[in-house]
């Protein structure tokens, strides 16, 4: 019981990654962790989200903005994306080889898109910054991995329905290898869904709450904080040159300080930029709010499906019990039968004692009891049979 | 694993297309991807939402609302609607058939009425645009699908409810028929709830968030923009005339801007801006909180019949696990009896056993051993039978 | 598949209603669907959530505050109440008539204790406005209904819970009836949780949203309109009047016109206004709070009594597999004894056999194998029981 | 089916209560229903949440704020608290006479450490007005009572888990008593639950709406309408002073009127006075939540022991389930020896029939029919028991 | 029933702690109730949700931010945090031995850092207060614990599914410790969830309100509180000191009153002090969303395996139940079989009577009657069998 690992603690770990450019070059690099904390300026606590070697991250995916960095587990990709480069962590996995395929390809196709004329461009004519183009191929990996397996386990879902329901209702015998199939498939979708639900808690707890969406994009936050720094310094000394005269009410709230700063060299007014900043937060919402709704779906999806094996399950476990009645019922009419047949060995036994019953010699009782044996046992039969019918026992 | 399907990311997939004007004429079209993101001003992204192409369209309902144009996709209808047209995918599946009767007719009919003088209107009279025809028209599409697939559903359930419970209880024999019957009928609810939850969290979007709801109002909004870009001119223009020591506490917000610019000449004041746009918001409002309301009747009542088949499947497993015990009980009867009558049978073996017991020519042996086997038997019986009934296993 | 029914979308429906009063009076009275919306003022929409001819009104309870009027379908009773008049649909079904007894009876009470000098007339004193008690009287109906239904199904259920669960546990016989009875209870008791539900949300709904709780009050919306239609005339005639060079600040929002135009002759301050308005918002939200616990505790009663009845099954269920199991356990004792006395049939039989084992006349061997058959049944039996009893199958 | 209760509705009931002073003298006294009311100033709706009379109160717990009293209906305690008194109804119950002798001690407590000098009096320095005082020996008699049952309940639970679950799993033979005491367990828990959710609700309804839990205070309420209506009136005073060329710009809201009136003799400014109002909700608010969190305590609590019983439940009845799985399946090797013992017995029956087989004299027969007929009963036994083993029916 | 104990209520208990200095020095204390209380300044009611004597703390965490002391009762530690010491309470515990020796490191470290040189201390240049410091430690005790915990119950699970779950599903004799084991897990899981479930309560109660999570900061709560006092005092004495035709709009909010006091001499601005608060508030989120997500992860993964645990017992039921209908209808085969066997000895019985037939000397009879009930009783048996299978009894 120490704080984590101590080399993990003391900075000393080392995190091979792949650095990844705007224009869609990478480059494999080497990092302390010290070196990645003292540059993206984060918190080691922030850092242990996505620290590949803790097995925490397995199963809490990220996406949190920070100052300067936005970090993001999703989809099986670790990455530190910053307004200028992004670093891949654990860069051999299978969905990180998958990642940086797309993501340079993407990349490159951007650069080239930008360098045709306009009319050529067609859809993308937008400029979308680098750090949200990271971050949507990692979007795209999360939904493409559920899909996948979605896919997959609503295929095996599809024939263990069939091979369980035939046309007639739950198949006759259900082989103990149906049972387990619907229980390898329950844990699926079970894990389906709870991937699912934490990766859109991840993305809700961006959108919620109320500017955190824009705050993906690193690059708009680091220029917004160097020009309040500087618009703050300039009121502030606009303060303490204004006489003391001027109405204290004028500075109403820290956000119109512009406009007293506003000169008419400026190319930008204050209803320019919060327009600009609205369309900034837009574009960060409905990407976020697009992969939330596939998230939503996937989640939706496995729980329907899981909610329909725990159906099929319950159907499974009344179509058997109801067999099971069957056969007991049937059971019943044998031993009603066996019974009443044990009374005619009962009477064929004691006829034949080796005592003397002075009728030894009569055929007619041979031939009468035998008779009387096979209607008493008849009759037993029946009158049981109709008994349990009235009780409604057999029906 | 790429980027979707390539066709469909390079914009060159063609979809065939039924273009609908505002007075009800329609005109098949064919479109080019790429044509229709330039021509609707919309993100790939977004239009993947509606895409005919996609099976993600087939369980997400959508109903969004961009810059120029929303995107509908309720009721197995998929639309796109601007404020002077729609364009329906697909537009010969059933749904989309039955949908574009209905709104021709609808929108005919509007003309026919607009006509026509004051008086003989009746209660038709208020104005309502285009865009919210057409949305209305398909959510009805949507409530109507959703409506039948109840009914028909609930007519299942209850003739399965009357089958399966008679005046007595639950009936006597279950037959696979009727299990398979409940396991159709809760498959059909399952899917009935998720679509109805589906469709209620996309009207829950719009309507959840502040201003939303009039956004559906495409041709308001295009209208909105183009006066707030000439207010914002002429407010800048506005400020930058006005001399330094003005008071800067006069732009109070962006909102009052027009406060500034309302001249005599405008026909409008803020005061009346604002009642108009709140009365667009509560005409779209009221809209989707109808339809809302409808979808919500159809989530509950599924749900409820949904929790009765599952009561009902309860009900008949405990019935089935009482008729056993009662089937269990009488055959542990018959095992008593069956094991008194094999004790007696022991006896008249030993009887009949070829070996000398010197008693084989005593006729009061015979009559009397048989004697005491019959009572043997019914004390063994009685005896065991009243053992199970102080155990409390017979009653 | 149309626009719901042709007739009631042509608006030459005709409903009968009754016509009630503030004064209690009533009168029985016709009405085209096309006339009452125009009177109403309201969207077809709106009126099909109350129009009697339409299934969706058994099942969705309506609290509906429009324009002018309220639209009201609670506990089977189905009104359109405006500030003057209310208009009772299907006047003649049981919760109609027994409403309209009780209002009637209620608001000539009310005109009577108006008419006695102060000091007799009690805790009557504050002035309901008429909308305000047709509304309480038909939540009273609702919640009287729900009351009974509630109070009849625990009845049912006290009844039921003593004759399953008798001093020592579960009945023994667990009859088919009682499980009938408790299939019964529970689906009364999902339905009143579904109502009681349904109608929490419909008395939750106007009172989330902030101002709607008065909008209950139609007389008091419309006077307010009135006053504000005035307020915004003269306010727009005062900024006509006003010299350009007034500080545009002035008007800061637009609830605070008041002030402008707030005239000594005025006999209500914008002060008074306000704590009227408080004071009725309060009145409503005082009433619908009540009927809302009301409800609330009807459901949450109702789903106690769900619960313990699932429980209870769930109790039985298990109750019958542990007598399941006692039968089954004492069938394997007596399955264990006749194998036993079947192995000594079999020894009996052998001897039994026309075959000579030269031991015919030896009565030492009789007896010999009469006592070894004993001994070996009792001695099968013993060692196979002690098994099971090591093997833990048996106690 | 009228407005409740006659005699309560015209006010004629007649409630015995104690009357609590603040100085914890009691007086018993008896109080028509309609002077209560005329006293208080509540509606006829309200009084019915506390009144003893109505069997509504005994399920719904109720903490409520109206003008200038409080409605407490907690833990078995009904009461009606103003600032100066507290009505206590239904005084000889337990509950009542357990709070009256706590809150009459605990208040001559408070009046003795207020006669002491400062430095003696410990912890209790600051002044807790009365009504919070009762307030909270009503919510300490909620706990106390709910504490005690859910100790009990849990003792229970203890001993019964203890006596079904042995070292070595579920105790093999399940008494009926057990099953018996597991459903009281439940049922009792299933109430605890409710309880406590249910004032839960009721603190909540207080905590959550923002300035409600000042309204506890009903002495600061009744302060503060007093300053309020001297403010108003001062201030209506003023604006038909001013002259109208003020900026009328300067009643920004009905909140600041007072620093208008604000004059030099005040004793407290507006900053103190919201200080002072913001210091007595944090202490209504402080003590709700640290009872709520009481009562979730116990709530979730108790939930986790119904969890917990009903997780019990589920593994009795797979454990029963198992049980009956090895008892069916030592049946069924039973049921196979039998057969083979059967078949062994038909064989000694044919040798044993009166017909001619010609072998009746063969020693050699006979010995090898009897070898034949074990060998063939433990080859039949054998055969059966390894193809069933094969068919993973037995193991 | 009495206000809680009576030596607790009048303030004599005696607690042993341990003291605990923003240096990392310990050292032993005692203290009376009464001082800590005066001393800490907070209610009896608070210091109630630490005091380790009570039983109500074991289950319920707490982390509450009164004045000027944090009240912090997580992972089994209990300490009462002010911002320049910290109280731990029963400091011989197993989790206050193992906190106290990691805060101690960790403080000293930090102690050790502060000495270095800035370019050597790494990542941990951002002071962090003495009080934040204590309550991370103590967060990552309560993490800790329960990590260890759920890691522990997750191996117990995986174990125990490997044993439950072979190959070819689940494991044929489901032994009583296979159930046992799976019983305590599901235990232990339902305990781990309710654990982290109360701790993410307590943290989001801090987090829910809005300017909560800055509140830990004791120490700039305090600060802030002078300050405040000082500039309540100052602006007071200014508007004393304005001429009465000031403009009364100047004081638009009480949290602007520092822009009338701001003097040149001031050290910080209104704006920087915004920044400032909104930093510490940004640097206590943080800290407690890490935590809150790691308490999140513990509760979800314990939520999933505890579901995982309960589809798996449902899956051994179901199975169970395949099995016993396996056991049956093999069963039902042998008593078809054993009927048929039964037939036949009552055939060789009725030859076997000692009663003359008149056929005694047919050796035909004799070898024709044994070949009939050969082929009777097959006969009988594969009639009764094929009648089963067409009844789909069995297969």
């Amino acid at each position: 019981f120490r704080y984590e690992n101590q080399a993990t603690y003391s900075g000393k770990a080392v995190y091979n990654c792949i650095r990844l450019e705007p224009d869609g070059s990478t480059r494999p690099t080497t990092m302390r962790r010290r070196d990645l904390m003292r540059m993206t300026n984060i918190a080691p606590r922030d850092l242990r989200r996505i620290d590949p070697t803790l097995t925490l991250t397995r199963t809490s995916p990220c996406l949190t903005a920070r100052e300067d960095v936005l970090l993001v587990n999703l989809g099986g990709v670790r990455l530190v994306v910053s307004e200028d480069h992004a670093l891949l962590f654990e860069p051999t996995t299978g969905p990180s080889v998958r990642f940086l395929e797309s993501i340079t390809q993407r990349l490159a196709q951007l650069r080239r898109l930008e360098r045709l004329p306009a009319y050529a461009r067609g859809d993308l004519t937008v400029p979308v910054p680098f750090e949200l183009e990271v971050v949507e191929a990692a979007l795209i990996m999360g939904t493409a991995r559920l899909d996948n397996k979605l896919l997959r386990v609503a295929e095996r879902t599809d024939v263990l329905v069939r091979k369980i329901t035939g046309p007639s209702g739950i198949a006759n015998p259900i082989t103990a290898e149906m049972l387990e199939e619907l229980r390898r498939v329950k844990i699926q979708l079970v894990q389906l869904e709870s991937r699912a639900e934490a990766i859109k808690a991840a993305i809700l707890e961006v959108l919620d709450e109320d500017e955190d969406a824009r705050e993906l994009l690193v690059s708009k936050t680091v220029e917004d904080r160097k020009r309040k720094e500087a618009a703050a310094a300039a009121m502030i000394e606009a303060l303490r040159n204004t006489p003391v005269d001027a109405p204290a009410g004028v500075v109403l709230s820290p956000n119109l300080e512009i406009t007293v700063t506003a000169e008419e060299g400026e190319e930008e007014t204050e209803q320019e930029r919060l327009d600009r900043m609205e369309g900034e937060t837009e574009m960060c919402e409905e990407l976020l709010e697009y992969y939330l709704q596939r998230f939503e779906t996937v989640h939706s999806e496995s729980e329907r499906l899981l909610d329909s094996m725990r159906d099929l399950e319950e159907s499974i476990s009344v179509s058997l019990a109801s067999r099971r009645l069957a056969v007991n019922q049937l059971e019943l009419r044998l031993s009603i039968a066996t019974f009443a047949v044990a009374i005619g060995a009962l009477v064929t036994g004691a006829f034949g004692m080796n005592l003397r019953s002075t009728l030894e010699m009569s055929v007619s009782w041979f031939y009468g009891t035998c008779c009387l044996i096979v209607l008493g046992c008849f009759l037993i039969n029946r009158l049981l049979l109709s008994w349990t019918q009235k009780m409604k026992i057999l029906s």
